[in-house]
């Protein structure tokens, strides 16, 4: 067992092991005594197909089929047609990253013991993460009920006939394969529903998005920081005593953050401030982010429950040796937080770009229009606010619920649905866009504190403010501004300016 | 202290309260310690009244006008105006539970003692509730940082000028106030905006919805195991294995409450359903009534945050002898909560409406077309189909984010809203849509069970489906179904079958 | 003939007429020969009635009973049947306004001659009008193909089985029809399909909310052009020459009346105006409104073609001796224009607030802070900016579509839909909440040319300033602004200040 | 002058011009008389530049710094500077076919003569047409009221600063303009206004959007007619006498041109047929159809009308020799017209889906399971579903509008917004996701159609039938779906199947 491997258990995947796997190429392994019970869980699947009670996508179809007998010889020729059958997930190709983190997901809930997947299957999903053979799935075409008509393609990678990104290179799948010493695999009883019926792709790319989400709310902090610092604002509302009274778990994290972010800041001199009370947009920064956080916790919590529990159904109960039908394949509580999650990011969003607003208006600054250099001279920062107002107001058409509409498919049988997919994925580019308005407020922030010549920043804004410089000078001339947002977006999305 | 009435002391009030108080005109007292700090409080004001430094809303004016002096004399007559100049909501009044429940989340918060009132409007408010004199409180015209235009109409009942419902009458405050022996407040410093600076309106208001909400998904759990009565549909969704190899709370709820109320009922005989699985919205039914549980437990913890802690604005903190700006007045976690619960309900709402369409198709029950007693003769439940169909997309559209569409005011100061008020208010509507939708599938559900000669009902259906028929008549011939919507639907929003 | 009566040939009905006979109470006549036209159709029905060809909701049921068939003798029943077994929307009853706008739109789509209904029905529909008998329609239950479940109310009423408002009084149907001498109607073959299968409901109520944007925006203009004396606004932007290289339809028409009002005004003097461009909230006025008239006509011209054309299925083909299926009851068209509107009147919406905000900003007036006579003393149009982004902030939620969002019904056949009635709905309440953010507007207008001592207004603005100003005094103290708003919403909701 | 170049006007711009010069690289020429006329304004503009009176953007800053005097003699560094402060857009770049579609757009607009820009950049903007140099514009950063943050990168490109896409590589625009002859250009007053003031990238990529719009309701009928086809449905619907009771324009196109394509199909032979009344989905799609034809013509009656009168601001009055401040930026009338296609798309979506369901539905077909070839052996198309499904949920969440969600920027001087490029996008995006849904419909149809084996097509769909079997074969044995689907998608995209 090498020490820098992340050993799967089926119950404890946290969400950053998935970023580590998925981003970072971590390797993984499984936990010795879990792969025993998946062996033993496969031999009473043998048991059970020779049994004569019905089981829905066992030994009966799926579906409007569900009435459909599926007898033993057959096996393997049902199970290749499902998966081929279920192959119908179209446009752009999910991202590698994405695609491990639905690897792993659909790995780790193997591990819990409820499909009965032969062990080849489970072994081969661990190869294809440590040896990077990543299936092509293309991203629409889930529900939310179930990712199965994308999670196909990985049983269609794994037999050898669908297609692969290979050491950055596009091919067939057995081609990958071959070039690794892999054995395509041969499918068995069940083992077609059990690649195919999972929330993998919703819930593994679910935990990239929610691991940005976490950076993003602490960049949040950070930038509100130094825009106080630009502003000369007031740090009263920072003060401990006011949130005890309030309570609220969120705030309170972000409001000790930002405190400790300007710990040392000329804003703490008295007299340094004369503003009674600042607007809103940033005497409220803290609860806003506060908001997020509590948003993204409920979330975090109930994303980690599916990705540690079994999302099967059919369900394989070991113990009473049966198989019985179930509906764990319901991911509604975290997608419903995923919906709240896009709300507070247009609440963060917006809150942004009012603090920016403010930042270029000499009533709220005392510096010049737009952060000038010069009146006569140099326009600034005056046209890029339609760039954040335009993100924003995407931010707010991407906030938007989606996930209760569903058709009634398959002959009315499948009346349900969550778009979990969809909605993950507009929350995704909710974040992306938050990261341009900030980059735009960096440099507003930056423009700002060197106009002010504000020299004493807080020990935690100081380091962030001279990275921006490095990568940005000081707007003395007016030049192209598409580029430099694009830096600092650069260094926002990679989390750079958060480690410093 | 009489023992029946709820007694306050600013950090205990529970939701049910709110109910018993709004509803239920139990009457309140306040505890005395807690008493005691108030005046205090008040005392501490008086002093910092006379020392130099400003305070926003205290010897400073408000909003745009925050950098005006308030001298000491003028403190009667500025604080006045300020109600008055506060009094601009518009539309329907509040209700009078509403308003009740109001006026009791703002005495609660006084309790905390961050406001500095005077004790003397402490007891007004408690006189309010006791005595039954609700102000009216047009209800259109918060954006939620505060539900400031519209808790000024009670400061103005306060001080005689504005009108109240008093035992069903609409009059004069000052009237009321004689008949009951009370004196018109007058004002002194910072009373005007301890009255008005408080999220108490929507706070309040919301209260009674979350417990409606309560009462609705128990509601909810009821109705599905009728309607599986009425399906004869398969049981096995609701065993308890395979749900706690999922591990989600509400879920968990739901499906023990749906197997207490179904104990005893011919499903569980061998052989009774041959369905092998039933539609999702059956199968699916306990988990998302859990979902909606889930998202009612994050927003009524958030909301009960908010009723037992300070929303002040400028904030006293006694110990310390001074009062500061902050931010307390921001509610977006809770506001947050409400709009996830509204998508929340759209899900339950769609899902019901499946699970009736199912009801009313014989490939689905194996009883007649749209449940008729007969074919030839009487037409029963075709068009019904649309009532619940329109009513669902209402709540689709009730469904949609609200809190972040606010505009910044007031010299570009208050950038910041989240409509809290509204936002309550659209969730209310959909839970009361949501009744409707369920009172229609009850309907459906009886006249099944009553053509299916289901007799064995289960020990907690059993009693319901009694009672509706008591109200409602199995349908033998075609009649006027608005009345039977009707009468099933006051069973249900009143909460008669759920204590049976 | 009386000449003061409106005259209905099924051809000719205009949205004023509608709202002449439904506000108005305007009676109706029935075109002679028209009529003569329904009695020949009729005979053609009993022809029909003995043939041997199956008619959709004729000799054969409807929705999924559309295979069952219907037998000469038992018309009578059947439609009975079908007009209770229709009765199912819920809710609040349509005002009285509504009701006759949709017996109305009902009777004159009668007319057509594509029913084939007995005229005694026509001639009942006649005389619910000319003696105000009122058939209450509980209003929610429409998908909006065909508002089936609600028109039944109308059919109950006319076979005296149902409540009417007759005279103010709510009452039993019979009852009513007893005192103005008139026989319940026996139904024949088809009467129930030709009473119900119509969008009558929301057809009629468009017509009421159409005719209410008209003045609507009307009434934009006259404020917006008030508001341009409240701020000493520039006029270049109204000049007509810029326009005529435009060319768009609505903005000519408003820019026109714009100029009109505004003949004579100071704001033409030379060097009155100081700023080079205003906001463009005010610049861009016209335009916007122009853009709300552009939407306004195609709305106009289709809900026109829908209340003059058959909007019946089936449909009698009298020249060809048929009666056969079809899909005219689709009011997808219209009801589209209807949700485009709706995003027009949010526009509006907000740009009538950022007027208004603009009116109280002291940089863009000169005035004083928030219009206050007295820096020092009153508060004045402060807090009132929350009232009207709360009204706001709910057009935008208001503004979202929902007409897609329908069930598959009726064993899916009836899998299409439009939600018409409360798409027209949710219009009607934009409209609304417009004309109490107009109202505010108007205030601070008002109060501004006040302060600004503008004496001269425009020809059509002094009128109008003068007839606020004698309902509303200037405000020179604090006082409840609940009340002024309400007082000015009447004005303008009253349509009293258009016509001065 | 070529035949076969287009010959701009500034007044005769068609859609299907922008489509021929943007996609199909079509060749332009300016009208040498407009051309004259363009050479006569700027004249005027040198003079005007001498003058006194301060015009907007031309002797006076932009935005909030209007108020600012720009000399003479910096005429050429201000507009630069003008230029450079105005790159401010981010993300993806536009395609080439937008590139192109913009440049022409903005073209055209300078011909009609309201800009004064110089006759150089004229010239400039043809050659970036004919010899394909195609300026890098990064597409968010738009609010709708004139593109100014993307149009401005066409202006760095101009003067050689910018990047350009030229013969397929992304290179220094100095270095394309080098190699094709050009020299860049040395901007003079008014130019760096001129360039961005303008709504171009929105009203040429949407241009490009309707073409494609036209050709998808086109091929809705065309698969409409093939579904019905396969269905075996009744075409009574198809009458074209009740239809002229009806009278709405759209409608009656889609229903000659679906007889037109029927005409000699299998389904008019007698007793064909055994529905009395197929699906609504069936029965009204010509309806539906017609509806998206009747906001198309609304919205590109005013695109046209957009395209072919002035946007500026100033507006240069050649006749009058004067420059004055307008609102000609305005844009709201058409994009409102976009906000309903939305709707109108999102209908049509839901549509096709409900159509392709009946088309698995033994119930309504006749034909096998999801039209397996072999029950017991072939899963067909179940899953299937689930990708149209989802596709169908994100055309609801995209139909959803954004134009009113601007903020107040610029010092609350440009409080208007319309978000023109984003509102473009997004119904683009839904246009694209519909050829999915109809690749999935035409597949179902063709099978449906095997199974039947209906070998009398009508005249219009049976090469189109044809042509599709040609590309897919017949599904024998259950295979990749994904591959079929993607087939079917690129021949509805590129039109190829409405030219047979």
């Amino acid at each position: 067992m090498n020490k820098n491997n992340l050993v799967l258990t089926g119950k404890s995947l946290e969400l950053k092991d998935i970023e580590a796997v998925a981003c970072g190429k971590r390797k993984v392994e499984i936990d010795s005594k879990t792969f025993e019970n998946i062996v033993e869980c496969r031999q009473l699947i043998y048991e059970l197909a020779e049994s004569e009670t019905p089981v829905y996508g066992f030994n009966r179809g799926v579906g409007m089929n569900k009435d459909r007998e599926v007898m033993g010889k057959y096996f393997s020729e049902y199970n290749r047609n499902l998966i081929l059958a279920h192959c119908v997930s179209v446009g752009e190709p999910a991202s590698e990253e994405v695609t491990r983190a639905t690897v792993l997901a659909r790995l780790n809930s193997f591990l819990i013991g409820c499909t009965g997947i032969q062990p080849e299957i489970v072994l081969m999903y661990r190869e294809l993460l440590n040896r990077e053979i990543h299936p092509v799935i293309p991203s629409k075409g889930s529900i939310g009920e179930g990712d199965i008509g994308c999670l196909s393609h990985i049983g269609l990678a794994i037999i050898g006939e669908g297609e692969v990104i290979y050491k950055g290179e596009r091919m067939a799948s057995d081609e990958a394969l071959k070039k690794e010493g892999l054995t395509p695999i041969i499918l068995g009883p069940k083992d077609g529903l059990a690649i195919v019926s999972s929330n993998a792709l919703s819930s593994g790319k679910g935990a990239l998005v929610l691991n940005e989400i976490e950076r993003l709310v602490d960049t949040l902090d950070l930038i509100y920081a130094l825009s106080l610092e630009g502003l000369r604002g007031n740090v009263t509302p920072l003060e401990e005593k006011p949130c005890e009274y309030r309570g609220f778990l969120g705030q309170k994290k972000s409001m000790q953050r930002v405190r400790d972010l300007l710990e040392g800041s000329y804003l703490w001199l008295p007299g340094v401030t004369e503003s009674l009370q600042d607007p809103l947009s940033y005497r409220g920064s803290c609860q806003v982010h506060g908001s997020l956080r509590d948003a993204l916790e409920y979330t975090r919590e109930y994303l980690t429950l599916q990705l540690n529990t079994s999302d099967d159904n059919p369900c394989l109960l070991k113990e009473e040796r049966r198989i019985i039908s179930c509906a764990n394949y319901e991911p509604t509580t975290w997608v419903l937080g995923f919906e709240m999650l896009g709300v507070a990011l247009s609440h963060v969003s917006r809150n942004a770009c009012y603090r920016t607003i403010k930042l270029a208006n000499p009533k709220f600054t005392g510096l010049s229009r737009f952060l000038t250099p010069s009146d006569t001279r140099v326009i600034a920062y005056g046209t890029i606010q339609k760039t954040f107002a335009a993100l924003d107001a995407e931010n707010r058409h991407l906030s938007n619920p989606t996930s209760v509409d569903y058709l009634s498919l398959a002959g009315d049988i499948e009346d349900r649905g969550t778009n979990s997919v969809y909605v993950v994925e507009k929350t995704g580019k909710i974040v992306d866009n938050i990261w341009w308005i900030l980059a735009i407020e960096l440099l507003h922030a930056s423009q700002a504190i060197d106009l002010r010549k504000a020299t004493k920043l807080g020990k935690g804004t100081k380091p962030v403010y001279e990275a921006v410089r490095k990568a940005v000078p000081f707007l003395e001339q007016d030049r192209n501004l598409t580029k430099d947002i694009e830096t600092v977006y650069c260094l926002l999305k990679n989390g750079n300016l958060l480690n410093i």
